[in-house]
């Protein structure tokens, strides 16, 4: 079985991941097994058990990476000082910034449905920042910062909608930057396209 | 096998459908087997046949109930006089109440990936909409009322991604409209959350 290892390039973890959330993508989890991921690595798959115990660790490292991202995105939202407003377009910037640069991971992540304890922590979690979402669109309203006319429940969920809505058609390309993609999404769902 | 249909209902093609697309959306459409929804529907294959030829017909009439739909709203936005941003807004919010009346039918057609005949001529479908939504959005530009430091391309990707999303956690309920819902999305997505 070694003999595949031959003149490949040698994995670590962080590689690994890469390729594990690309595959876990195009086929779903429950459709991927240790065995395809093997023969993609084109490593044994006692080479990945090397460095992770199960398939479902690495789904928890993938979902992780997204989840710590829009959490730290959250934790400096509530450092700032000033209206809520503006901490809601800084955790919406913020978020979307973590999207364009973690695309796969938070394309597997919106993906999860709960099947297994790994996908149930990253519901709840997701749950969790829902609701920081929630509680900052009504503060903002409080203040008189957002339309009343918009339930806060539902213009929260508008809000991350059209954050999350980007990774069924935003692909990184060069010319393109993540900060210009943050910088529409804001003005659209915080001023509107109307001139 | 016909002592399955006994004090069952029967079911025309309607019925069937509305099983078929849900039993889609739950297992995928690959992953549901005429065996599957026989069962599901208590009913034999040769029953279900009778009302369809194959599976991928009935793929056929549940993504085009919600293209047909889609595409009357165009029809009738195309019929519009008056400035392109207000058409636009007719669009979008018919498409919300398509959305919201025909949920099921949306979802499958938002999933569907291409892998068949079917899919893919829904897929061109899908396209060909959105290139209407992208002219209408340069049209409003050009007109001035859509604001000029948005590339039209991407504000059009957010309007519908704004749209689409909604099928993740719109749920239709007693006192809860899809004109409400409509309402909300063209407030944020046209003038924003902003007060």
């Amino acid at each position: 079985m070694t003999t595949a290892r031959r003149g490949r390039p040698g994995y670590d973890l962080e590689s690994l991941l890469q390729v594990a959330v690309k595959l876990f993508n195009e086929r779903g989890y429950d459709g991927t097994s240790m065995e395809d991921l093997s023969r993609k690595l084109g490593i044994t798959k006692s080479a990945i058990y090397h460095h992770v115990p199960s398939k479902e660790e690495l789904l928890r490292l993938s979902v992780d990476r997204a989840l710590d991202g829009l959490f730290e995105v959250a934790a400096s939202t509530e450092q700032l000082d000033g209206r809520a407003i503006d901490r809601l377009e800084h955790l919406v910037r913020g978020s979307v910034l973590v999207l364009a640069d973690r695309l796969p991971f938070v394309t597997l992540l919106l993906r999860v449905r709960g099947n297994t304890k790994v996908e149930r922590s990253a519901l709840a979690r997701r749950r969790e920042f829902d609701r920081l979402v929630t509680d900052l669109v009504k503060q903002a309203e409080a203040e008189g910062d957002v339309r009343p006319d918009i339930d806060p429940a539902v213009a929260a969920r508008l809000l991350f909608g059209t954050v999350n809505s980007l990774i069924e058609w935003y692909r990184p390309r060069r010319g393109s930057s993540g900060a210009e993609l943050a910088d529409a999404v804001c003005k659209m769902a915080f001023d509107g396209l109307r001139a």
